[in-house]
């Protein structure tokens, strides 16, 4: 421990990454819960997911953090700063994961955190601010619906009560789930005063890749349509059905999907669409299909190509139900506006990567993350580091270890420069 | 019954459908396994068709015919003819159902054949040749596959051991089950002689309800191509990855369905395509689809436009995987050709037709049915009556009363005309 290293004259110790320490903490983490194929199955509130809170907590404190942790199992770890009544700067991201997920998905920023504290310990330095490590509960929406509920409760999006009451596919509550692992907190969730925020996450999209790139600075996130179509036409054979008489539900459904592309091609500069869940009624080789229900999902950093995206496929699914002569239902299910971060917290990223002489860019996020929400009630912004082949929610993510690390340099920099009073 | 009515110089009296008692039997019979929707649920080897089975061999016997079950659960019933030693003029379809079918898909052909031995019966006329209806097992191919498997093994297509082993979704066998309900006869199933077949049954289409017609004459069915495929992409998440980075399996389905409704478009005239079946892997709004699994099927009464067809899909199907960066997979699991019907036994069902006075036309069948088997062993044609709306397979499958029994009134006729010597 360099905490105890003599000072030379003015020179500080300057705090640094211990690559090894950090590399060694995050292949035992990975060993907690981890699949077959070099991923990790820790779905919120599972008993993975417990072992690796524990695991959490212990490193926390053998780091000096004080713990606490609050009603919806939100873990905070934190370190005290010379400004004791200071708002603290606040870091971490999620340590739960998709069934059968990656790695490094949260678990970087949460580790990563863990790291910068254990780095200024190492350097002995104590910042004027106090910072606070989090882990917040249930990123992934994978067991519970919707995701980002810790975060959420947190920034009082969603009530606690809602929260609790959230089901699994077995019928357990998000809340008896929650008291099961041990981990429903006496701290209340809702929002303490805090100075700023940061999430360090993998990318989960190919540009930094691409670029070769090892980290971007997050400018804001997409907002998105989420739409439920449904067609309803009529189940006949496929044989003694003449074309000219035929309502084919997933034909109507494969016009939609071509428009979604062609819209994409011709709105804006940044908009992705995807048909992405498909079922199909009676889904047999010789029946016409009479029902098809499926998706659309319209995302860019422009919230009126998201809009005139839906209004335009809202157009093609009528035109293409009258073409086939089907009934058809449009419903919205989800709409949420482009979320642009702190101008500040961005602009300190960038100093961080330029403090670390590291190549990096700009980016927008095309998905929601934990940022989303906390950027609602203190400035905010986000690293990413490169998701290779842009890989994420699979066990095959994967992101170099020396990305990883120049990551949570930056990390390191920007906590540091915003945790002056 | 006219049978004791005294014959009147050289006037015979004329065999003739009885509508009433007729149209008594199929209520009766609709009871059996009956849903709430007005449909019945009597699939193959059932409790319920065993049940239809006992009553229809009940009436069987009241009609005098006598009675024989084959290995494979065929029921034929047998009617004396002038000249014993003459090969039969056999004429049925089948009584088992799709689960929730309809009351009148195989069920009207056997009903009506037994009508025809009846109105025989009443009009005291024995034909030269002796009759047999009957009522063949597993046609619809819904609890065992493949369909049409007790005139398959008649017919020398399918061998008995193949169809004994047939496994339900449970993995009880076909000869199980058979046994089970006490219908593994003893007669040898194999093709005996027989002079002509015919069969009466519901379109399955629109087009005589749209010609407003009672009745046509088959003049054979389509032949088809069932094909499987497979795309295999990349499930990015729907956010971070731009169009043009996409492997997206669902977009190229949505291309090669477009193309099968092109192809039908433009080559031959009367090709019909359907892709029925479609499986989204992993099927999340919000993840790019990375594995579709699909199903194409081309019918037409041309067996070169149905190889022209797969041969234009199979191209389509590569550009697809081509354009979108993808792997697939084409196998065509099924090519069955076009299947002509006897032209004499057509004939003889629009000469019956003109005698019993009706309108009719000429269709080709789309479906497949026993007749396409029986068809290889023996002079056959069909008689088709009208599905309103086209519809069948469902609980909504309807003929108006009136057209089932002018079926069955050209039904006798073309049997009378052929069971001279």
């Amino acid at each position: 421990m360099l905490k105890f290293a003599p000072l030379v004259g003015f020179a500080m110790v300057t705090a640094s990454i211990d690559e090894r320490r950090f590399r060694r903490r995050f292949d035992e983490f990975s060993e907690i819960g981890a699949t077959e194929n070099g991923g990790v199955n820790r779905p919120s509130l599972s008993d993975e997911n417990k072992e690796a809170r524990d695991t959490l907590i212990e490193w926390f404190r053998d780091a000096g953090l004080t713990v606490r942790i609050d009603e919806m199992g939100n873990i905070f770890g934190r370190r005290s700063g010379m400004d004791s009544d200071a708002d603290p700067v606040v870091f971490g991201s999620h340590i739960d994961s998709q069934y059968n997920g990656g790695r490094y998905d949260g678990v970087i920023g949460v580790l990563g955190g863990l790291e910068v504290v254990e780095a200024l310990n190492d350097a002995d330095e104590t910042t004027e601010r106090p910072l606070e490590v989090v882990a917040w509960s249930n990123e992934e929406g994978v067991r519970f619906q919707p995701d980002m509920l810790g975060s959420g409760v947190f920034c009082d999006i969603f009530d606690l009560d809602y929260a609790y009451e959230r089901e699994d596919k077995d019928g357990d509550t998000f809340g008896e789930e929650l008291e099961r692992i041990g981990y429903k907190g006496d701290e209340p969730c809702e929002a303490h005063d805090i100075h700023c925020y940061f999430e360090m996450h993998v990318e989960q999209g190919p540009f930094l890749e691409r670029e070769d790139l090892p980290v971007a600075a997050v400018e804001g996130v997409f907002g998105f349509s989420w739409m439920n179509v449904t067609f309803e036409g009529q189940a006949n054979h496929a044989g003694p059905t003449p074309m000219n008489m035929r309502h084919d539900a997933f034909v109507a459904t494969a016009d939609v999907t071509d428009s979604v592309r062609r819209i994409t091609a011709t709105e804006g500069t940044d908009l992705v669409g995807t048909v992405g869940s498909v079922d199909v009624w009676p889904n047999a080789i010789n029946v016409i299909p009479e029902r098809v229900e499926f998706t659309v999902d319209f995302r860019s950093y422009d919230d009126e190509v998201v809009d005139a995206a839906v209004e335009r496929i809202r157009n093609e699914i009528a035109h293409a139900a009258e073409r086939e002569g089907l009934e058809y239902e449009f419903e919205e299910i989800m709409r949420i506006d482009a979320d642009p971060f702190d101008q500040s917290c961005i602009d300190t990223v960038v100093d961080a990567a330029e403090t670390v002489g590291c190549e990096y860019t700009r980016l927008v996020s095309g998905a929601g993350h934990d940022a989303n929400y906390l950027n609602k009630i203190a400035p905010t912004s986000m690293i990413f580091v490169p998701s290779v082949d842009g890989i994420s929610h699979r066990e095959s993510e994967y992101t170099e270890w020396e990305d990883v690390v120049t990551g949570t340099e930056v990390l390191l920099e920007a906590v540091r420069s915003k945790a002056t009073v």
